[in-house]
């Protein structure tokens, strides 16, 4: 599958008459050779598929350490290292030094980035100091710096080609995602959906680091980059103004929708894919309407940022699901006919898979039994809720009202899955899925807003679904039936991210081994296509 | 060499009959079992020598990781872990977590003991926040925490059995060093000497705590716990208050000779080994006289804590020369006669045999050619200098002066040698010494004391020596006579200790790799006859 997206991406840029020329012929070609790891995401269509299959489930149990390496940093680590060519390009959490390893030389430091950054952004970072990863293009390494600067980085000495500011941690943006390059730009997203920060995309040229477009996830059309007309949501024009619409006087302006997931492009189709986060705050009753265009899937034109289509999911959110989980971009048959497909495990407890050209919804099924905050998606195209979720209203924070805590609502707000990524298999067709298995109570509660004070507004507790002891799952899904396959039951929520390999094994790690306060963990490798698994103490 | 001393060992203690009950005699027995290791040093002898065998030179290229576990912590780590049958107890730096690890299941966590301390002893702490590591004796697990508090635990479920505090950090004092047993007691040293804290050692009553003695470094006959007779030094009493009269005023009781280093125990001589560190302050100038028994290897009774003989190697130190570092005990023929040895590489660059029983010295040679700071040690025994160095004035910090910068001392303040500790074989009778190849420039200046507050009194700068690169050398090191046999250079100060094996191979770990910065390091093998290495990356 990636073979063929790769192949048809070649040739759009090789024949492109009409395209923009592209910096970076050479992105194309590296994400094709299984030797390197060109982004964090794999390849542009986020499948985290590896076209090696010399590890097998008859010798993976023979795979030892050859060397680790420390950034020095306990915080959590997440994303995956570069590796081009003969050098592996490794960052960190705060303060976010970038290595430059050589893998011929047992990983020796070719050269060190250590940013000097003001360590008053740690307070707001909501979650942890994390960083998701770096891109590359060009001879150059892209970092979002946890102060939102976005760094070009010479990729042979480490030396700084170019910097700019994408946001202002004084009001509690700040950079933790993996930008992506697409043809001659940088992608970025931004966090801060904790602090009131309106998210958007920014396009920056990779050549200098000017900004060239910037698409909010809320706000007039002139800032969510819409079109009223052609922009459609399940086939439909979203209209004028659609997101100011859906808010209440100028809450939109703190409404949150961050954009700190991972990125995905169709270089064929030239969009980019990602999500918008939850609005701000978390108490519904603060901001009511749909709240557009948060905990939304977009598709955006690459050149200009223009929308071609969007899919809310879980309008006006009451529980904290951000929309962030990442697109993977496959090509499935429908009713014999082959789709270009965007399958998304959403933090709300569904999995959704869309055909990506056009936006059209093809499967939302629930990807964990225990989800219960809504039964179903809407799938009836002549029903006025399509496209929506049937809600239970007892699990409703809105519907329960402020001050009172909702009980035993699942998933959690860290959804039944959170920015761990999943991975998808061309061989066996079906997505590896790391997920959450936890419920919660939630407590909604009056909050004003402060610029670079916490914006939050509910209170939560956490826990097991009734009855269960096991926090999480790793499960093979078919993206096409919107199936579970088979699942793993693990003691806790699976924290990693997954790769598929055409070895047909697939690799994940948990926190298990009783470890998991010291945030080790343990390699765990499960045949692709059956329910083996063997473990492997890291 | 280990396996005679411990029958003797054995036997001494079933045929005790007026020895005091020990209430540890498994303690004895498990140090003869090669799958424990059952104290930080190994055994009683200090030798850190396995009699396992199973890895030679000819395999170990095939070792690589099975586990790892991560204590959180990223500061130095000293010390090894210790295993008592399936169990693995694990230390760290401050907050000194201890971990009891399951060996049958990939190092579980069996239990936890994070002890509550004030944090405000890390800035007392003069050089990094390490810990040296457990002691274990009758069912209970021994840890001197930072803040000086010895607390007993017991060894199944890690609950407190006792504690005590040995020393007080608002004064400076803190707790770094490795506990031992020793029959009914569990002796501890203590730290400070960059804070002006008179050294002791101390014997704590291992069932429940109480202190059975304390014998400081300096003091009257009654801290020192010396008998003007029949304590010794080269064969002589040393004389009624023997420290005092080295000491102007009353500095002695601001003296530093903090005993930080490992200690040794003979339990057929029923003595304890172990070295005191610099006199306080670094700025000779202001503390006229030999300054003992600061920088002096110690042998004191196991029941009474009474000195048997001492040595005072570095007297009137002017460069930091600590004398904590190791005894290794072992049996050496000298001209056709068996000897009880103390074999110790001291910071100053010497590295000394002794006669164990009674502080005859045998060897006293230098164990880097590039110590300059005295030509020799005296070795002329109708000398008045026997024993003594003979130095070099022009290194000399004190003949040069207060705010004069001596320049060119060889070794640095860190020593040839520091608390890496080496290892002895009494397979090859070798011993393989971790050392530092490294020399300074050396400014003492005037300084008040003012309690818990820095004493120091000297600024200093350190590089390799004149022409050379190099800053370190792993060395195998003939006791008998005093002569280096073979000599590994190494880009770093070899920072970790050793361990010889049955197997004739050594193992150490280096700072290499480009990752000194990181603390990750190269685990080296090296055979033990000849001059072989391998490296494994870790």
């Amino acid at each position: 599958m990636q073979k063929v997206l790769l192949a048809v991406s070649l040739i759009a840029t090789m024949a492109g008459a009409g395209a923009p020329a592209s910096a970076n012929d050479d992105l194309t070609k590296l994400q094709q050779d299984p030797k390197d790891w060109v982004m964090s995401t794999g390849d542009y269509a986020n499948q985290r598929y590896s076209k090696l299959s010399q590890i097998t489930s008859s010798n993976v149990h023979k795979l030892v350490p050859a060397w680790t390496f420390s950034t020095g940093v306990l915080r959590g680590h997440e994303g995956s290292p570069l590796v081009i060519g003969d050098i592996m390009y490794v960052h960190a959490p705060f303060p976010n030094t970038v290595f430059a390893l050589d893998l011929n030389n047992d990983g020796k430091i070719l050269w060190k980035y250590e940013p000097k950054q003001d360590p008053s952004v740690i307070p707001v970072m909501c979650c942890d100091t994390v960083n998701r990863g770096l891109a590359y293009g060009d001879g150059k390494i892209i970092l979002h710096q946890a102060d939102t600067t976005l760094v070009a980085l010479d990729a042979k000495t480490g030396s700084v080609v170019w910097s700019v500011k994408d946001g202002d941690p004084g009001k509690g943006a700040t950079g933790t995602s993996a930008p992506m390059i697409v043809k001659d730009k940088v992608l970025v997203g931004i966090s801060g959906g904790e602090f009131g920060v309106r998210g958007h995309l920014t396009a920056y040229n990779l050549q200098d680091g000017k900004q060239v477009w910037r698409g909010y996830s809320m706000g007039p059309d002139s800032d969510t980059l819409m079109d009223p007309e052609k922009t459609t949501e399940l086939g439909k024009p979203v209209g004028k103004d659609s997101s100011l619409k859906t808010w209440e006087g100028d809450q939109w302006k703190i409404g949150g929708g961050d954009t700190w997931g991972w990125l995905a492009f169709d270089p064929n189709l030239n969009l980019i894919y990602y999500g918008s986060g939850n609005p701000s705050t978390w108490n519904p009753t603060q901001r009511p309407g749909d709240n557009k265009w948060s905990m939304t899937i977009w598709a955006r034109d690459a050149d200009t940022g223009v929308a071609k289509w969007v899919y809310q999911m879980t309008p006006h959110d009451e529980w904290d699901y951000d929309g962030v989980n990442e697109m993977i971009l496959a090509e499935m048959d429908f009713g014999g006919k082959k789709r270009k497909t965007l399958t998304h495990f959403d933090r709300n407890g569904f999995a959704y898979t869309l055909d990506r050209t056009n936006g059209e919804l093809l499967v939302a099924e629930k990807y964990d039994p225990a989800v219960n905050w809504a039964t179903k998606i809407d799938m009836d195209k002549s029903s006025p809720t399509y496209g929506k979720p049937v809600r239970v209203a007892k699990y409703s924070t809105e519907h329960n009202g402020e001050d009172v805590n909702t009980k035993g609502v699942c998933p959690a707000a860290l959804g039944t899955k959170d920015e761990q990524p999943g991975a998808y298999s061309p061989k066996t067709e079906l997505f590896y899925v790391p997920t959450n298995h936890v419920c919660m109570d939630y407590e909604p509660f009056r909050v004003s807003y402060t610029a670079g004070q916490p914006y939050v507004g509910a209170t939560l507790s956490m826990y097991p679904p009734p009855g269960e002891t096991n926090m999480g799952n790793f499960i093979a899904w078919d993206g096409k039936t919107g199936k579970i396959v088979w699942s793993n039951k693990e003691q806790f929520s699976v924290w990693s991210g997954a790769l598929a390999t055409a070895g047909d094994v697939v690799f994940y790690g948990t926190l298990e081994g009783g470890r998991c306060e010291d945030r080790q963990g343990t390699l765990q490798v499960q045949d692709a296509v059956g329910h083996h698994r063997q473990r492997h103490d890291l």
